[in-house]
């Protein structure tokens, strides 16, 4: 393909060396450098996005860079590591011009500020289809401290942060959905679906307290039931403690619906009932609710029950991106 | 879209969780782990390919695989760095089955025991366009050893790896050039280009005796004048000098020619005159020809030089993927 514009080098060196962290050499050599120090451990992830499936093809640039970055973070924070370093690839079509780059290039450089994280590599290539863009994210651990799915036990608490369905509805009401919704609910789920809030302050100060934990992603029942399968333990949630926004309220959806939407990026996690003072705490230090949802048990499986204690059947716990 | 086959949950577990390594926490967690001993350092890389323009889409599947990590582990080996994990993206059309996949993965497991690494994470997502597929590789060096393109220094030899021009020419012979080549040459070229052989025995060893060193993969000429300008001198090759084989020089290009090509996968290196002896050594150790090229000089930019000392005329000095 004939190269137009600034070409693959050209957007390298003008809107992605900008961005590089020391051991990124500019981005000019063959690979990175990543320190390591004594004690601690590298906790690695990789997420990639497509134009039409993850994010709307005319999506304002800078907030499709920051979702993509935001989103690797997520997992970090849920392996309770403090994020560092990416790594980026882009396959773009021709119709994705310097203009876009530029934008993209910018939402990085706003969320690298925000996160205290580094671009330490990447490359750039050509598609004739849509827009694939593949992030790979680094945080760090103190060794042994990370915190995995597979640590719940019956007896536990399960905890969720800030709240959860905006971001599956925000991505509705880009799609046509709540059309008689108050101008500043639509305006904040939009803003929790195209900006999601990594919780990285949360996640590395829940190691230690945390005993098993992910990132909301596929859907809070969805994403329990990982926690489950992983744990060998059953979980019952209970719907009228799940905590949901007033703007998420203001659309009338059942809360089973909300629990099942995905794209929330909050942490979902499971903590000893004694470390209850301490998760309130983390709460209160870090003004960002966290809201006792249920308890872990022996068996398998999620169940979501109602007031009444009855089970409140779920359809599709879970999104797909298939 | 629908889910078709396995969907991407089933992928992972069937044909990708089997290829994870301990810290892949069997692809069924947030992120990765990566231990880092005392003294050591990571190196980390990055390459996206794309159905149509660095593969073609009726390349067998295991050899893509093989390639996509190869040329990664080829970026490692020109930091002087061991291989040790990787993590891998896929976006794929629906026209690339499950059994693409399971070929595909075939090529990864194989590749995995030959060099000594393991899937650390990925993510499996679809795609309307041609497939994009992103490997990041993280490998390991003494801290401070790693090799950069930066430390050339004039009166360096400048030396080269095995052949150089065969990944070009056989994507040639693939696209119907060379029709009267004899078969042994045109298979010999096709697998060179299709399964290239990343340098990873010899690049950790020149730790303490290459100065600069990168990989051949947009071309001699024009990754040699990488490694020009990141340090800042000029380079002066002797076409009669360039390494080529039996099967390149059956196709009667000019040196200049396959100097341009790329896809070599070769490391390009230089050295002190004084490290000579050591660096046949190690040519003779690995059994891989180890060729000196030429030398570094004051100045800048790069200059292939014939037999009379005239200087050749070089056109495009360096593929380009746009």
């Amino acid at each position: 393909m004939a190269a137009e514009g600034l070409g693959e080098f050209g957007r390298i060196r003008r809107f992605f060396a900008p961005l590089a962290g020391p051991g990124g050499l500019g981005l000019r050599d063959d690979a990175a450098l990543v320190a390591c120090a004594p004690g601690r451990q590298l906790v690695i992830t990789v997420d990639a996005i497509v134009a039409g499936v993850h994010f709307l093809p005319d999506d304002p640039p800078d907030l499709v860079a920051r979702k993509l970055l935001r989103v690797n973070l997520s997992d970090l924070a849920a392996m309770a590591a403090e994020p560092r370093h990416y790594l980026l690839t882009t396959a773009l079509p021709p119709g994705l011009d310097d203009g876009w780059v530029a934008a993209f290039a910018n939402g990085l450089a706003a969320d690298q500020r925000r996160y205290g994280v580094a671009l330490l590599g990447g490359d750039s290539v050509a598609t004739s289809g849509p827009a694939v863009l593949s992030l790979t994210a680094i945080g760090e651990v103190a060794a042994g401290t990370e915190v995995r799915r597979s640590g719940a036990r019956p007896g536990d608490r399960i905890w969720v942060s800030g709240t959860i369905g905006d971001g599956f509805l925000g991505l509705a009401v880009l799609r046509g959905s709540y059309p008689d919704l108050l101008p500043e609910h639509r305006a904040r789920l939009i803003e929790r679906y195209r900006v999601p809030e990594p919780r990285t302050e949360l996640g590395p100060r829940l190691a230690g307290i945390a005993r098993a934990m992910c990132d909301v992603s596929d859907g809070l029942l969805a994403d329990l039931g990982h926690i489950c399968e992983a744990s060998g333990v059953a979980a019952r949630v209970e719907a009228g403690r799940l905590p949901v926004s007033t703007a998420s309220a203001a659309t009338g959806e059942a809360t089973a619906r909300l629990a099942s939407g995905g794209d929330d990026y909050e942490l979902l996690f499971t903590a000893a009932a004694e470390s209850t003072e301490s998760v309130n705490r983390l709460a209160a230090t870090l003004k960002l609710p966290i809201s006792p949802i249920g308890l872990i048990e022996r068996g398998g499986g999620v169940r979501l029950i109602d007031e009444n204690g009855e089970e409140i059947a779920v359809g599709n716990a879970g999104y797909r991106h298939f």
